[in-house]
C-alpha cells in the first residue's frame, strides 16, 4: 500500500472506528477543505484543526461503535478515492429522530487530498437515503 | 487526458447526457459488472451490451435532458474514479411518484474499470436523498 493509501487507512481506523479524537493530529493539516460533501454539516467549509476535532465528537456521538470499511482505493497524484460502507448503533438521538439502539448501514465515496504525510480535505457522496430508511 | 479518462468523459456525454444509446457499442465491454450501487435496480448484475442499453434507456426516460457534469477524476491501473454532480427535467413518471416537470439535480461518485478502450463495470454512490426530495 502507498504512504497516502495507509495514511487514509490508519485514519479512518484510528479516528473514525476507535474514536481517537486527538490522533487528528497525526492526520489532519492545520486546514481541512470539505466540498461536494452534500448532507455533512460542514460541507462548504474550511475547518482548523480544533473545529476538524469537533466536527468528529458531533458525528461520531449518535453512531459511537461506527466502523467503516473500504472496499476499493484508487490514487493518483495527492489524491486518493476509496469506496466504503458504513455501520453502527444508533445509540443517541439525533435531531428529530429518537435513537432506536438499532444498527444502522450505509456505504459511500471519498477522495481524500493529501500531502503524502497529511489529509487537507476531501469531497464525498454517503447514500443517505439508506440512513434516513433505518432511523425510525 | 489520458485514454481511460478520455474513455469515460465521452461515454458520459454521448450515452447518458446525449442519449445515444447504441454508442455503447464504442464504449461498453460485452459483459459489464454493476455493484456496490444501491439504488440502481441492476446492482449486483453482471449484463450484457443489450441488457445495458435498455438500462440506460429505462434509466435515462424520466429524465430525457439529463446532464452528468465531472467535478473531479482520478485514475490508477485499470480504475478511474470520478467525483460527477447531474441534473435533469423530471418529465415522466417513476413508480409512485408522477413527473413534475422540474428540474431535479443530485451527485455521486462512480469508481470505474476499464481495458483502456472499453468500460468493464462501475461501482457507485448517489446521492438518492437529494432526488427523493425533488420529485414531489
Amino acid at each position: 500500500m502507498s504512504d497516502a493509501k495507509e495514511l487514509i487507512a490508519e485514519y479512518l481506523e484510528v479516528v473514525w472506528n476507535d474514536g481517537d479524537v486527538n490522533a487528528c493530529d497525526r492526520f489532519i493539516a492545520p486546514l481541512y477543505d470539505i466540498h461536494h460533501d452534500p448532507g455533512d454539516p460542514w460541507d462548504g467549509q474550511t475547518l482548523t484543526l480544533d473545529a476538524f476535532k469537533e466536527r468528529v465528537r458531533v458525528s461520531r456521538a449518535p453512531f459511537p461503535d461506527q466502523q467503516f470499511t473500504v472496499d476499493a482505493s484508487i490514487e493518483e497524484a495527492n489524491s486518493v478515492a476509496i469506496a466504503w460502507h458504513w455501520k453502527g448503533t444508533f445509540l443517541a438521538d439525533l435531531p428529530g429522530f429518537t435513537a432506536t439502539g438499532k444498527v444502522v448501514q450505509t456505504s459511500g465515496m471519498t477522495i481524500y487530498h493529501t500531502t503524502g504525510s497529511r489529509i487537507t480535505g476531501h469531497l464525498q457522496v454517503v447514500d443517505r437515503l439508506a440512513v434516513v430508511q433505518q432511523l425510525r
